[in-house]
């Protein structure tokens, strides 16, 4: 930490900041500006925040140079970590990370079993190596849909099986754990609950990769942090998403921070997908930001599709479907590669003919 | 519900907005202009928003003309509300709402009995009515200190007994619901809670008030949503608290949005009050801003003290101390009564000496 | 400037930018951390930026401790300064600054002479001591209202004279310095012209006080910058005005952000006002924000009156008439002197009539 | 536009509201909803925008459902347009539109003629068919190097020659207009004076095209509405240009919305480019910026190259330079085709060795 004193303090004040520092076993440097003295600080971040150093005479502004997060960290671990879901005995688990394209996608909420095979084999036919579905579903209003719960996790997990792949779906309470964990292959803490500590406490103690989406209003820092608290508990599998931020500009529900991307491939080695379809709410946006993903160097996308999007009970605007998913899965075969990145599809499947 | 039409929707297009429309009961009434035709919908609003018209054929825009709340809303119950906290056989209860000011203060964090009695003492000396004090904690860095839990609210409990206070803690966990009741006499729901449904669920279910506040990154549509969520599950008792949003502006961790309590008021009649602390980060602005707060017509504000500040294990640098505290209590009683709000002190007392 | 190293950046690194520091004439003093190395630089900031030290090989970041303004600090001008708008051999001006509460008022768009003589009227009687009135008007949209130009002058002068008022006026063009400056004592920098250099320019070479309006997107930083950017040119008549800045919140068009005003008053010893018309959009809030910004301790504030709002040219929803403006000189009485602020009005004079 | 009244509206004033339309010649259809009426208008909405609608007794809001914007919107000309730079009768012209995909570069500002002409080769070899250079520079620091003005012009202008490449500049005051229009093919207006009117008004009435940034505070409605300032003082060779919003994020000196490239698309025919440079502000992230504006769509990228960035004037830390080059020239080689679009080379060349 550096401490930037005022212009006008006094080498009494310095020295009390200085021993204040030394006291607790830390180390300062002190260096007299022209115009302002400054002091480098050395020693343990969380002890030095307890010092409350910002009320000391002549303290002008305390700034923090090292990150609030480590075990996320490129710092501690360099390389780039893959994430594998779904993996047992029997089958080997598809791979989110460096190398490899990972398309997720599902219906936005799980209606009926013949909803969700449905929206699995166009998930699969499009490439899809992971099955995304709504059991439960948070929303703003308190009219709207909110999911059919474990019904909705038994279907999914009929669904993933069917089409042979890994299912993951969003957690909303801690007390759900044991009960999303027994279906799902990944758990989803959505955008609302990226800070909610009950939950990351709960997903950080169990044995199953983690999607940990981007609150809206949350900072790259913020976000990493909140992966931070669950790697400290021991779940270091932990996939970033990048799903928007909220803005000033209306014309979109939020706005993808698509720099968020290279942005945290620098900062952590955990890898980062894209979700285009919640930044955008509109399906005719859904595939050029999909393509700016690929571009951009994401690990993977998530895409919410649905064999009937007019009749969809949740967030029927933005679900692709037929032609749609065609083109989106043509775009990933031909942009992933360009990327030096191979698509991680299950099993060759045709592609449903149009609806 | 108003849907607007491309410029070049044709009539068969618009045939079909109004046929689904009626299809389930709703009215429709087309109104063609010169470039565009509206078609002006009557009925349901939720029935109208599982038809996703925005995806019909020639559909431009699907606007709501109408709140996503009710039972918050002034247009259901026009007069302002008052909330009355801690009233039992034995005593009367704190009223927060019009024709009072009410001034909740405390300490961020328990964190020792002797300092919630000195922080309480502190508070009901600069003219408090309500104790608020932290057990559980929630904190961005992962490191941060996070509450002494249950003994805090015993603490707090006994530091509210002792001064007459009743007390106001956080809930972060649905599974806390009845600890947290057994201690508290209102329960508040913080700003990185504000949309975490479980919470809002158990809270709602409860016979004591609550305090909701603001998320950084909620509209105020959002924030009286998440209110009409408490509200439908039977508890009306709530109390809005404003604590600064997300924004470009560093200056702040938060920019206090001001506006948002008359226009609150405007459109909920439940009682607003402001929490100057935690939008400035810094003790100097804690005061201008509590004065903006009564100016504005505010209920009542949320202040952090400590009996020492510089030694505090959370949030230090914004809490308010010695003569601070008396110049706060000094605003408020000779700004209030010009507002035509009186103060709902509990009991008279002199404020401390300087220390 | 904190040059901030990488954990792995080597000695041989360190020293590179140590020497590259010192080749210039600066100080460069290292500190080793456990985990970072921080070198503090002394010397001139402008020289340092130019040394493009973050592109350098085992630098993190580079930090800035000092603020990119001088002459508007208050590091340089410990006290609170006043200005005098409208100062002749004839009348003493009126000040703005610690100790006085200005209103400034008048119509957000001249429209005729009877207009402007009506609302002068309404705004001196309101305790207004400055007349502003809009001669050249901007407007996002290319089909509103523009003014009147030339002409609109010429009435606003004439209004002022009536009234006993000094105008402000805003100035849109660069070209137009030696015409405004005929008849305004004051010249208002629009929101969006707050990073117009070729305006700023021309009014820091005028001796007319400059009223700098805050960009929707300006931080404080920016808009003290360009403060700095007028003072250099030899003008320090300068008076901030706070308009709201754009979020994400749409209930209001801006949202005001009233933090701005002790921050400003902490770091710069220049006046600052509220317009807390133009940040609400409706007059019910106008009246609630005028006071909060009384209450945190405003230089003054700048409202639109209109006589007639339903027939106005511009921006008529947000103008005072009326029983507001009654309203607003009686709040404006009542909490100034409660501020050990006395009010700056030109003459006694009756409030007019209900119309 | 819509009139939403308020849910106790009276008939009567149902009924006035009806008639101030009707007295202008305007049409309005009332439909009476369980809750609410709306009133839908049909007429000129300049004029209703004069009825001051929203100050009527009952009326609760008035929702625009048409653009402020006509001339520059698709749906007045559904085909994009292309628009030609540096057409003469000697040479073709560079263009920008559907089909192409254009590359801007140069050095954010001209220091020197060798400076200028070595950043106009690496610009040409790295495939741009446009130089775009500084001559005159905004800067938010009143200390900071504001450009060489019309020697730089000169040496821009030589630089273009030399390399065959039609050049781009900024425009800062409108009083410049036929200085720079003498040397420069297109005007950029940047993103400070988006909402310049007096330089919108001097661009729109000379007959070179304009490259239009979007301002940092800019919605895409404003954007486009500033457009459409340009286009109806004649001239509609305009290009758009994003180079991110300002938002809450501090990773990024700005955040890339790359969802207004298909936004944008969607709404306007103008050509839509990306600065992929001062949106991210470190040269790690431009690459991976400039690969996802091609995948979204966009009509072409604007990218800073020096020849020794570390001796920058300006801006050096993002500024491109050897092996980055030849990496961006590549990834658009790759990528442009398989988005259907051609280069635009001036000239096979090779890319220079590296430094």
């Amino acid at each position: 930490m550096v401490v930037v004193m005022t212009p006008d303090a006094s080498d009494t004040q310095v020295d009390a900041v200085v021993s204040r520092v030394r006291n607790i076993g830390g180390e300062a440097f002190v260096s007299r500006g022209v115009r302002r003295t400054i002091v480098g600080l050395i020693g343990d971040v969380d002890q030095f925040r307890a010092l409350n150093l910002r009320r000391m005479a002549g303290v002008a502004d305390v700034i923090r140079v090292s990150t609030p997060y480590k075990l996320v960290s490129r710092e501690h671990y360099p390389s780039r970590s893959t994430v594998v879901v779904g993996q047992s005995s029997e089958r080997p688990g598809v791979s989110i990370g460096p190398g490899f394209f990972t398309l997720l996608a599902g219906p936005c909420a799980v209606e009926s079993l013949d909803q969700a095979l449905e929206a699995a084999e166009m998930a699969r036919a499009a490439g899809a190596s992971l099955l995304r579905g709504g059991a439960f579903r948070p929303h703003t209003s308190p009219q709207a849909f909110r999911g059919l719960g474990k019904s909705a996790l038994r279907i999914l997990a009929e669904a993933g099986a069917a089409t042979g792949l890994p299912v993951v779906t969003e957690i909303m309470d801690a007390k759900d754990i044991d009960l999303v964990s027994e279906y799902a292959d990944m758990l989803q803490i959505g955008a609302r609950n990226m800070q909610n500590y009950a939950l990351l406490d709960a997903v950080g103690r169990i044995a199953k990769p983690v999607l940990l989406k981007r609150g809206i209003q949350a900072t790259v820092e913020e976000w990493l942090s909140a992966a931070e608290y669950v790697a400290q508990r021991g779940n270091l599998d932990i996939v970033l998403c990048e799903r928007g931020i909220r803005t000033f500009e209306q014309a979109t529900p939020a706005t993808l921070d698509i720099s968020a991307v290279p942005t945290v491939q620098r900062l952590s080695h955990l890898p980062v997908i894209v979700d285009p379809t919640h930044a955008s709410g509109r399906r005719d946006l859904v595939l050029p930001l999909a393509r700016a993903a690929i571009a951009v160097g994401a690990d993977g996308v998530l895409i919410d599709v649905h064999p009937d999007p007019d009749s969809a009970l949740c967030d029927g605007p933005q679900a692709l479907a037929g032609s749609e998913i065609r083109e989106l899965a043509s775009a990933i075969r031909r942009l992933a590669p360009l990327l030096d990145r191979r698509t991680t599809e299950v099993a060759a499947a045709m592609v449903p003919e149009p609806r």
